[in-house]
């Protein structure tokens, strides 16, 4: 039998720790022999006019056209007439859900036990809109926007996860009391698209209610979708649930069926280039990008070593209050495999 | 030696649960022969054009002579033509601070311990603007108004609790890396304000860092001041890491030196009338109230029986555990003065 031909994938190492922890991910995939072909993209070091950012119009023509993608830190450069990095792939690849799986990890001891948590955030609009003004001297306004487009689209998105992923219940997170028109949309929209889903039960919750029942008592949610803002406080209060940002996966699906996986911690400039950064986040949105391509029996084996090493405690990094290198973190993942 | 004259403050009972744990503030007061009188308001049961709410005039009138009031939860009427309770409070009244001390209760265990922090949030702009409108089919915004007086005015209110409360740091909680003009208008006051109080450390955390940080450790943070939403998100997460809105008091605070004290929690009217109510929020609340009148002595004496109560566990009432009646667990307290 002939091997397969490998796919294609995006690799943008980032910067910081970037490119340390993006080699984790390319000896675990050796290693598990994944049939992935990185195409690695950097940020470029001048504005892109195409893409008014230092983002290159190739690296994000290299994601349209291989479709799955993954995504260490970046770093946007200080200064003006450019456009956030983050911001710039989520509105030319029209990154619309984002979503964050979050899960306590075995051996790996905080305030919670047994989290398993999926947070699915409208990626392209809400407060995030850009649209911003002086109205009079010490008078500012912003303005959010809510579709019935992007709305229905993340809500479908969100119920379909539930369905195909074996969830039980989806809530809706939102300030509707107080914002009725535009909260008020995002539920309406939420509510048609629950009731073609008659087996996953549909509830809402007010945003603040929703992060004191988060604390109080994690397991009383399953699936959580929201506009763009209460997606990121949420998903950043849910991985403090189970350690940080260093350890959640996040994958951001775009039209026309791209994943562009992601860490979504900062770049750690301090530590960067020091073989100590932790490469699980990273590792573990590479995992959900396997899963996107149906390659579900790698993906499944690469958790496993990862889990299983972060388990057995004795390779562990420094944020996880251990000393290992990344190098051996990731030696320890690969002799899992 | 005459007895003081008693100071007249209004009091709201509310509804549901609203008269039993309000009754519970009346005994103890008494117990602890503390001079106030209280002027009782109710909610009407139709709408004063005045007010364009089911609050009466009077009721707003009797809060702006005494300038001190105390509040237990409302229930809002469901129908249109009439504005919300809570909001129509904090317009009319011109209540510009919420200020909520979050503080673990001795002997009451939670996954935190010593849980020691104040939210101060800005109450009567931001997102509750209630500017909101269609621009096309499809497509609804809601307007965020930022303004620099009040934003000042909240940002002095903190530094200035801060300093006097012994308190060492500031932080101002924004999204400001994507709101630029209106969380960059508040964070610019606060800098402003920060640097009349160089004895007290001044900090800018971005909002869903924030939530992170202070799930996974809250004593990095001590007073945190924010415009409106935040406000209310912060304020309910903190209060989850102690147990929950029945045990969290409120105080806002008003042009003109008005302080109306609150409980946020909700009217409960499932057990309403049962007599299973926990009055510790209302409690704790009125405890802010009086020291806002600077009778610290008594304020201290009764926030001392209120924890030492609850520290004993014998008389809790059922959402802590425990089987007590309000009744008993307020005579408990008034056993404690
Ligand atoms: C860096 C920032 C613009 C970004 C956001 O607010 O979306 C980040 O917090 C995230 O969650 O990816
Ligand atoms: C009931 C609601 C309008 C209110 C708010 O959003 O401010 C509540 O959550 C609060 O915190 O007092």
């Amino acid at each position: 039998s002939s091997a397969p031909s490998p796919i294609p994938a995006t690799l943008f190492p980032g910067d910081g720790i970037g490119p340390e922890i993006a080699e984790a991910v390319k000896q675990v995939f050796q290693a598990a022999e994944v049939p992935i072909e990185w195409e690695e993209h950097y940020v470029g070091d001048q504005i892109d006019p195409r893409t008014q950012s230092f983002l290159t119009w190739e690296s994000l023509e290299s994601v349209r056209r291989n479709k799955v993608g993954l995504k260490g830190p970046m770093a946007t450069p200080i200064g003006k007439g450019h456009r956030s990095l983050n911001l710039t792939l989520r509105k030319e690849l029209n990154l619309y859900a984002n979503v964050r799986p979050c899960y306590s990890l075995p051996g790996y001891k905080t305030r919670y036990d047994n989290v398993d948590l999926i947070t699915i955030r409208e990626n392209t609009e809400g407060e995030y809109s850009g649209l911003e003004h002086q109205v009079v001297r010490g008078v500012v306004e912003s303005i959010k926007i809510i579709t019935r487009q992007a709305s229905l689209r993340v809500a479908e998105y969100a119920f379909h996860y539930a369905k195909t992923h074996g969830r039980e219940r989806v809530s809706a997170i939102h300030k509707a009391n107080i914002m009725q028109k535009t909260d008020g949309l995002f539920l309406k929209c939420c509510r048609e698209v629950a009731e073609k889903y008659p087996e996953i039960t549909y509830e809402e919750v007010v945003i603040d209610n929703c992060c004191m029942m988060l604390v109080k008592n994690p397991a009383l949610f399953d699936v959580l979708v929201m506009p763009n803002l209460y997606g990121d406080i949420i998903s950043d209060l849910c991985a403090g649930l189970i350690g940080g940002l260093g350890l959640t996966p996040s994958c951001n699906i775009g039209e026309g069926g791209i994943a562009l996986a992601e860490a979504v911690h900062g770049s750690a400039p301090d530590i960067a280039g020091k073989n100590m950064a932790n490469p699980t986040a990273l590792l573990l949105s590479a995992v959900t990008m396997l899963r996107h391509l149906e390659l579900n029996h790698k993906a499944e084996r690469i958790q496993n070593a990862i889990l299983t090493t972060i388990a057995e405690g004795k390779y562990r990094t420094a944020d996880l209050g251990g000393s290992s290198s990344t190098t051996d973190f990731t030696k320890a993942i690969c002799g899992h495999l």
